[in-house]
């Protein structure tokens, strides 16, 4: 059977050249990199070569960037770790609604604690409205994290506006004698496939994971600038330049390097080949299906994101039926896949909650091809009409 | 040259026959194990069966093991987590003073955050008295960590006493209507190494780490007794249910799984071979050299390590002599080692401070020969002799 992966949201493939670079770093070159024999020579090496071409990637310097396992706890260590370290300064988080669930669960988390949280409203068109942080930043806001792409519906977000906001109002704050507001984007699904430049963005803290740029699972980073104040998450050791402890997974992190120095030098290539065939596919859907909408703005969004909802039929029996056809596709994030809600993303944009259950996200890489997509596009037209066939909500409509 | 990796206290080499299990899950096996297609179908199945084999090297249902990135994340979790999560019931914690930097750094932020803290002493055998527990434990406390085998001096802990003290106390608390204190022990150093079992310790959480049996890097776990009331540490998406988000390892975690069942299988044989080449390496060097201490119980150790104080020299010193003859050694916790702190863990046992520079840690594995261990001796002997002849705090004995 023909196989087609449309699901790079929830992990891209592992690049063979990456892996290849990974190799002599299990069974060979085993030595702990914080050892100063000669074993633990090459490990620490091969870190370092990582820490620069991610650094590379996004136009900063290696030292900014601390390694974690992944997207998850690189949200976690940013939110956490300066909510804590400037808690006596002030405890409100502002965050948009569209946020991974590894962001807003975090912000739950330190509302546990005593923090309290506003929340930035998104467009039907799933941008976030940037301007609205002038009204929500309060002499005790720590924090704001906005993400620069949205893992679900792709759309990228006016991360640079919002840093203009916020440098407004820190260069206010000086003159109060307060503490600057940091801003974090979760840059997860963004690093690796658009350009991401720490500087013209203006962020304090980005937080990126290999694993959405065909390096491997068990690497990630969060970017940190110099001067912000933060906690680690994990406590411990001296590893990471104290920010986080713990016995550094080498060769995940040697592969997330070389997939970080892939993804800068054959970004444009990529981009060229997926934009088209993303939008050749948006375009057969939306011709070929009644009932149907695309999430998202058409233009602002990652070049591999198509994410439709389709009216009268659930996700999960698209899935299946995609499945059995040999087509891997995703009813939302795969963090939350297995749980049935509608997803919060949707129901933000306006989605109305019914059709939200009838959502499907294709996600491109950049090995795909116009056959697979007309395959794929083809395949899901065809499902959805039996789908469709078989639904009492559709035949009442 | 020959070449004698003595330093498995700071991480074991990748056992082939493991990383030949890992091998498919990098590049064909690529999929996200929360996704429903097929694509996620054997990353998912390969977690399950180590969750099982992990299970099983401790005595444990899989369903009690939760997958982290590396040691110092399962102590963190364990400490963080259950204090964030009982801190209503009351804000102390007790723990061993020889514990790992993980956990007494956890502790630290929790103090930060309104914890107070006791410190369980040891004695100068490198063991923990854990009959002062019930004179330590409050109706405040809500958790004690003690180790159960010490990453420098290897000693192995009575945990299985702590916890007919605490089991005791928890009886009473009951009565008054109090929640049980709950025990963990930090396990990094014994799990795969000796024999573990949860049910047998008491324990009600166990940090374990894949890096101490001959796994990969970038899997640990925490054992989480059924009934523990403990927070994420990184929130978010649903994985391991919903105890620990974020993508997983897949490749790493298969291989712990698989490092498991090999540790299992095989202990007693590896042990056989280790702990008669841990004692001859420890008479060697105490026939050979003067003034020379070992530190811990000799017989309650962890079969590969021999931890030797030399007084007159640095440990440093020796470490940049040995690994010019090609063997690898450590000064203390790799974790700290570039810190050039003396060791709280050799303090504690109360060797004195200028001794603690001068001290050696030889951490053997399972392919330690009789051969490699003479050659080191022998190397040890001749450098200690050479340094000392340098030293001006010899000449002067």
């Amino acid at each position: 059977m023909k196989k087609v992966y449309l699901d790079n949201a929830a992990c891209t493939p592992l690049d063979p050249r990456v892996f290849e670079v990974m190799t002599p770093y299990f069974v060979e070159e085993y030595g702990n990199p914080a050892t100063i024999h000669s074993y633990g020579l090459a490990p620490r090496e091969g870190m370092e070569k990582a820490r620069e071409q991610v650094g590379l990637l996004l136009n900063a310097k290696p030292e900014n960037v601390f390694f974690t396992s992944n997207g998850s706890e690189s949200n976690n260590m940013a939110i956490k770790g300066v909510c804590f370290a400037n808690q006596a300064r002030g405890k409100h988080i502002i965050v948009s609604e569209i946020e991974h669930f590894s962001v807003l669960q975090a912000v739950k988390s330190m509302e546990k604690l005593g923090f309290t949280s506003s929340q930035l409203k998104v467009g039907t068109d799933g941008i976030v409205k940037t301007d609205e942080l002038k009204n929500l930043i309060k002499d005790e806001t720590v924090l704001v994290s906005i993400m620069l792409a949205n893992h679900e519906i792709g759309t990228i977000q006016p991360i640079a506006e919002a840093a203009a906001v916020i440098k407004k109002i820190n260069a206010d704050r000086v003159l109060r004698k307060l503490q600057p507001v940091y801003l974090h984007t979760d840059a997860v699904a963004a690093v690796g496939v658009i350009p991401v430049d720490v500087e013209a963005l203006g962020i304090d803290l980005l937080s990126l994971a290999s694993s959405s740029f065909y390096g491997p699972k068990g690497a990630a980073a969060l970017y940190i600038r110099n001067g912000v104040r933060i906690n680690p998450l994990i406590d411990g050791g001296i590893q990471e330049g104290g920010r986080r402890a713990g016995l550094e997974n080498v060769p995940a992190i040697v592969g997330m390097g070389k997939a970080a120095e892939f993804a800068k030098s054959e970004m444009i290539e990529r981009n060229k080949k997926m934009e088209p065939l993303r939008d050749l596919m948006i375009q057969l859907i939306l011709k070929n299906i009644t009932q149907v909408r695309l999430n998202g703005d058409a233009k602002k969004r990652l070049p591999g994101n198509v994410n439709v909802s389709v009216e009268f039929i659930e996700g999960e029996s698209m899935l299946m039926w995609l499945d059995d056809v040999g087509i891997a596709a995703s009813s939302g994030s795969a963090c939350t896949s297995k749980a049935l809600k509608a997803s919060h993303v949707l129901l933000s944009i306006g989605v109305p909650q019914e059709v939200c259950h009838g959502s499907m996200l294709f996600s491109l890489n950049k090995d795909i091809t116009k056959t697979e997509v007309e395959f794929a596009a083809e395949e899901f037209t065809k499902i959805v009409k039996k789908l469709r066939e078989m639904s009492p909500l559709y035949k009442k409509s």
